[in-house]
């Protein structure tokens, strides 16, 4: 392909990561750094900010703005949930034109590929040269091709963290404990509670993912069955836990443009779990639930600097691929190269249509029984969150 | 008073807090150095342990463990909620007098302060020579004389670090977005969330607390003025607070032995809250509501510094104290001597029942208007919760 002169855009979409802005900086850093890029220009809020020409100067940022920006979580150039029509899609190329935007980059999830992928449609059927690539994001981790998704490691080095905390704090004091994760559809993020343990009898000691179907009849019989057995018992849900054909447990609720109903920013499943707990194994037990919510997405300070570092590369990535002309259009993924201490990462493309619209689940190798994960999980998901803290007990000697 | 020598207990009691065996760890070193103390034993569940014998020898931990052991949230000794009886009092008396322990250390709130109290006027009526020390401890930060409690601090990070994110979380995807947060009586810990605030326009935007009547109408009006100036709105509510007179805004829930009703471990309230706001502002509103939970008091990996080492510093205070016979009991605090970087520590004992039984709201001078805190709050809390994350955001330069 002939080289391609013009400006860049990058717009970041859909839910928050802590290390989203690692990504955008290392694109800004990129599209800076090249011989093909004018300028560098930001969307606000997306898609909905190149409807709008809503448009910012990201070439005019300080070196040290934007390393404060790539350490700080959520959407610096903010965010939105929208799908666009077929329509709209049309007009946001006309924007592009407009602004010789020459190379636009979305920052997202499966729904950000697939609203690139019509955009690049149209494109080529409107013949307007413009490379469009996007650069994935999601805690959920389930996008397809990649090993996984720039976000997760974070967030499950988050959920690592708190059950490890909370495994503590239900053994001070003993009780039954729901902790109910994010994850609408794959529960790769609610698996990943498993990391919290570390010592014998450590919870979370029943896992509940969206892959396997719920019943709430199962879930009091196995939560019975581990109060018995540990004198307390600590339990990890999937927010996306739904009965059999899909069965919702909770059917009230809002739906966003993607037609997703709400789950989080409401305790409702985790209050709905603790009582139907509290009313078939008697009401005088201390039954807690606690929905971690947006925490688990966007909390300051606290990171995987596996993940930061991964996230800031497939932004970098993507440039280079972008002004490569090696191919007119892609989403960026990593591959694994080794495991354990061998771990390691390449970053590298593939076509938008393969990561648009469908996810991908935890696959039967990762899930154990129908309440926990596997060995191999731990092995994949282990080097994502960089350093956990290490907790310790009492030997509990006898006196005298 | 003429030395004493025998041997030492410890017991955990209450709440979680992230650096509550700090104080432990702290009080086993001194127990182990003093030449008072013959062997130093841990009571499994505070006085529970002690009325059931349940005691452990803390003296053969090694060093390694106690190190770990000190870095692990909650109760290492394992907690209990239980107020005891006069009765029980006695029988735990008598169980002190059998194990030869004239050093008893009791880690936990003014409810511990007050059991601590109870068994000294026992052990004085019985002449039996125990030197009884109630080591502080609360996330909620409500105990009468020190300046502030061991375990608020790693909280209070936690709570503002938890609000940074949010508050780009919800400049990322505008709305209306309620946190709840711990705290039954007073609001320290809520007014914490302030300590978010770096940026122009940055929330909370909206601060509740329990020192203050809260009504559903002024609420509502509060936040469609916010929602209106800034075109989102984040808000921090304590889970206590409640209408005028100390009406309970959600009345069902469960009672713990010391009349407490259940307020974390559900989502209830900010459900409530969500619910009043879109009933009252449109239904379309995009209103989330989080409650945070256990998390704040038991997350792994995340604390203040300042605080871990105060923490350690009061348990080790409260043996040199009781071993040095100057007082025959008491409660271990924190005095202030200087703020900003001229902040400073020093540690000192009052008398048990100057922090037995009441509690310490916030005073007026650390509150502004109905719904925030002053700059006297904020320069009084921002010493206690150590390195705090820095956020950045990006310029929005206009193009061309």
């Amino acid at each position: 392909m002939p080289s391609l002169t013009g400006n860049a855009l990058i717009g970041q979409s859909g839910g928050p990561t802590t290390v989203i802005n690692q990504s955008l900086v290392g694109l800004i850093e990129e599209c800076v750094a090249s011989d093909s890029i004018r300028h560098v220009y930001g969307a606000v809020q997306g898609i909905k900010g190149v409807l709008e020409e809503n448009l910012i100067d990201l070439g005019r940022e300080s070196k040290e703005t934007l390393e404060a920006v790539a350490n700080t979580p959520c959407a610096g150039l903010r965010s939105v949930r929208m799908k666009p029509t077929r329509e709209q899609c049309e007009q946001a190329l006309q924007v592009l034109k407009k602004h010789d935007v020459r190379y636009f980059f979305y920052i997202g999830g499966n729904d950000s590929a697939e609203t690139a992928h019509i955009l690049n449609q149209i494109a080529v059927e409107e013949g307007y040269d413009v490379r469009l690539f996007h650069v994935p994001k999601t805690i959920d981790n389930d996008l397809r091709v990649t090993d996984h998704c720039p976000g997760f490691g974070s967030a499950a080095k988050f959920v690592a963290s708190a059950f490890m905390g909370d495994n503590q704090d239900n053994r001070s004091l003993p009780g039954i404990k729901i902790d109910v994760v994010m994850g609408r559809h794959a529960g790769w993020l609610t698996a990943a509670s498993a990391l919290a343990r570390q010592n014998e009898g450590d919870g979370p000691h029943l896992i509940y993912l969206p892959e396997r179907d719920f019943t709430v009849e199962a879930f009091v019989g196995d939560v019975e069955r581990m109060y018995k057995q540990h004198g307390r018992c600590l339990i990890a849900v999937s927010e996306g836990v739904h009965g059999p054909g899909g069965a919702p447990l909770i059917t009230s609720g809002e739906k966003d443009s993607h037609g997703n109903i709400q789950l989080s920013g409401t305790g409702a499943l985790g209050d709905f779990l603790a009582g139907e707990i509290k009313s078939s194994l008697g009401s005088k037990l201390r039954v807690r639930a606690d929905t971690f919510g947006y925490l688990q997405r966007s909390f300051a300070g606290y990171v995987s600097e596996v993940d930061a570092h991964e996230a800031r590369e497939v932004g970098r990535t993507a440039v280079r691929q972008a002004t490569s002309g090696n191919v007119p259009h892609g989403s960026i993924y990593i591959r694994r190269t080794g495991n354990g201490s061998e771990y390691g990462a390449e970053f590298d493309v593939t076509e938008l249509k393969n990561v648009a619209k469908d996810t991908r689940d935890l696959p039967e190798e990762y899930l154990s029984g129908s309440n926990d994960v596997s060995a191999a999980f731990l092995e994949y998901v282990r080097p994502l969150v960089g350093t956990l803290p290490v907790t310790g007990q009492l030997s509990d000697f006898p006196i005298g």
